[in-house]
């Protein structure tokens, strides 16, 4: 059963991608028209008008919305057919199905959970999978269901094999909070919904391990942290939010490492919010966050 | 003699203003599309879709825009007309014309002009006011008309009289850069175009003279400036821009004034490319920034 | 029984404030060299050389420093005493005694109990005091006693002194986490302790109830929050720490009160932080923050 | 003749430097203290309290500096002998001289060249010196000379041992203001003076040539700048600043150009100020800055 939103009831998102041309717009706006939707927001972008991609994130309040559905879905792939554009149109009032992956670290962890009692993300939260234990009376604490799911050896083909069985069909998007197991390209193919990740310290610098001992050595005055989607090329995914803290030679690693893990929860929660939102479009190796 | 920019040749902005209600942005596209435009960037807002007020900035590419811009406008007045919109309509590649007034402080003055040489700043700048003479050198080192209207006494109404005769149908905006003279309310009128103030500290704190000094005593952790529109509500008129820098205690008052005056200059450069790209709405005593 | 960290083992922290003069930086680091300790880190400002206060904060490492705290605190007294200064030595490896007084809002509440649980705060956490009931079974679940003082009619003299009971000679500061109550100047008397506040919104700006309603219908660009210890000019005391982020037209209030709560966790914790490792040194109505 | 600041007359500014061990703030001080002098600020660190390295900056005001500095000197030299310290001693009211190397781009050069006239910079600046001859009326302006070396051909050696033979003798640090010649390892030992340099883009991030590309190509939501000192490791030595700014996918490749240049000229200005100020103490490969 799905947890509605009642602020959002009857408010549908359209998100129209592809090669820009003239009339888009129009046909867009009119075919909301006809349906006798009201344009709540409406966000666009090219990236070139002679030939670029064009982006576009409309939200309309349409009244029985759950009625009319199919028939406007129907209505938006004709329209579009012609033009040749990726779409999707989403019922906002039905929260995205998140699972949380973590390991030991609870910061990223302990923040969605929280934020989402709040209200703050417009997401269902199914369930926490870890490769430990720890956190498992705290995430319960919340009315979520946690699975420790070991991860041992150097085989992980069974932990992840066991990780996509309990995902697949229940999850619309996976979160990546600290989890610091290395995922198989594999993974990313059976998952086949979005993962995003958060990236200790500031991409491209400072890959690998240790890296708040690295950013210390060098003397960074800035810490910084990387959310993005990711795929294939590990930690080069396209980037949804990125942040920093300002740092001084006084900071020891240790403090590095609790001012990074203050940016990293802040910017992985900005993303995570976006992503539920439908805010954010990916295209090639970036992305365009309305 | 208008300069024009190349980059932007047949590229109009369209600013639409009013109460909101449904088929308002498939009217406004329909129409861009029977004009042969095609749209380059479209933003617009809702403060509430239910009966409140709607706000968008299209900028559309249309070749020979300046044969077809007054059947454009005619056509947009006809068709907004029924909504009871607010609207105008702009020839990007025309810039707008920008007086500067400055007293003795040169760091906002500068930067403009500095901006405006680099191609920053998409403005002409038929000249530059001062009540003082000591930037009289620079001004005219960027190949740019000083006038010097001092202002003495506390009668000041025949100096704002000589502003508002030379500023009289030669500027579409005005920019006080730190111009340290108190304006009547007949010169805000007079001058009938708007007028951009950067306010030294973050509203409403610390208003008055010695901003820095106080803030300094209050042991503020940040300085801020402001720049909003002068109405006749001095310094409590539409902010369109902030922004903050933060000091410690080390910071001494003459510390405060440089940090202030760094971010300053940051605020009001941001002020003036903005409103000059008409991204800035006015609505009541605040704005909406696109 | 004080819970110990063992990281600041014979640790001691030296406050020293007063009127600046020549040959104090001298004495003091004199008389720590006597007592064969090693300095760890020094920090001193002075707002004036030539007659102006003088603030100093060094923390020391002495092998055996609880046999040896009353002998340099003796010495301290003789040495400082020709000087006129005020002075506290401190054993950094015992924590301050924090009381969290709280209402209905969560969110700097479970942060100060996250980064507690983390060990990022040098504290311990005696009690949570709130006038409400909702947070009691979160608050017990980190171990913490959960007190619930009803503060109902408009004389608050009896839940005030029943707080004051509870918080007798059991902490060394108090918190209010949005404590929704104006305490009375008798409390703040009777209290006896440091109490550290966090202000929703950026003094001055804004004072008063929908501090975040104010602010939408403004138009600021910017939302901060300001941690301060309360001082019987409510909303006035010393400033600890403020910071800022940045929001737009688009926010809705709902969302500039997300964002506030934001800051207004992160600037908490941090004035929370400094206070416990004595880096705050009050004087007049502002702070020096080492 | 050396131009001096009235405001810093009779002002030391002692760096001191080397293996951490007890009593040395109180050498130090005690030192201070027996010539007569009043401690103004004194700034000190250690990375490792226990064998580390130990950083001091103090500044001491001492009636008649110049007729005793050599007797200062003198008793340092041999009050730190025992420890082993690396120490400098500088008369604050002396100006540094400061060379800046530029190229075509403006703002980190005229950055400099406004902040010095404000008295902003406590620096003299002797020369200018490009590879190119289009800011020469500029910097002439300031009453500043300029002189232009051009770098034409593979072998930029008889470029470089020009540039060598004008600064001999004449600067106390350099600026590389945006200087985009690669410079050898010859001529940084020849110069034999600090160079500063301003690092398009956020270290080690897009290396080489055209970053705002890359970074827009990469999707990035930061841009930022990093100024450091020249070392045999080009780009990679000590940093003395780094900051960034927010961008979003909206802004094209020459709006990061452009934001990137403010970030750019603050970040380079506040590292040339603190260097001025003696304020950044290099060790290793990263920097102290106090």
């Amino acid at each position: 059963m799905t947890v509605h939103n009642e602020a959002l009831r009857d408010h549908a998102c359209l998100i129209v991608h592809g090669p820009d041309q003239p009339g888009l717009v129009a046909a867009v706006t009119g075919l909301i028209t006809r349906h006798k939707a009201n344009i709540v927001s409406l966000d666009q972008y090219s990236d070139n008008p002679e030939g670029g991609a064009f982006f576009q994130r409309v939200v309309f309040h349409r009244p029985n919305l759950t009625a009319a559905f199919e028939e406007i879905e129907n209505d938006i792939a004709k329209t579009l057919e012609p033009y040749g554009m990726t779409w999707r149109l989403t019922d906002q009032s039905v929260p995205k199905r998140m699972a949380v992956l973590a390991s030991t670290s609870d910061h990223c962890l302990l923040d969605l959970l929280w934020r989402h009692r709040r209200g703050e993300l417009p997401v269902s939260i199914p369930m926490v999978i870890s490769n430990h234990t720890n956190m498992a009376e705290d995430v319960r604490s919340f009315g979520i269901p946690f699975f420790h799911v070991p991860s041992q050896g150097p085989d992980k083909s069974a932990a992840e094999a066991e990780i996509v069985k309990l995902l697949a069909g229940n999850v619309d998007f996976v979160v990546l909070a600290r989890y610091m197991q290395i995922l198989s390209e594999n993974f990313i193919d059976d998952v086949a919904v979005p993962v995003i990740n958060i990236h200790h310290s500031f991409l491209p610098a400072f890959i690998g391990a240790g890296p708040y001992r690295k950013a210390k050595e060098r003397g960074v005055k800035l810490i910084g942290a990387t959310s993005h989607y990711v795929t294939k090329d590990l930690d080069e995914g396209p980037i949804i939010e990125q942040d920093v803290v300002r740092v001084t030679h006084a900071d020891s690693a240790a403090d590095l490492q609790r001012r990074g893990a203050d940016v990293e929860r802040a910017v992985l929660s900005r993303a995570v919010l976006w992503h539920a939102q439908d805010r954010v479009i990916r295209h090639g190796n970036h992305t365009v966050v309305f």
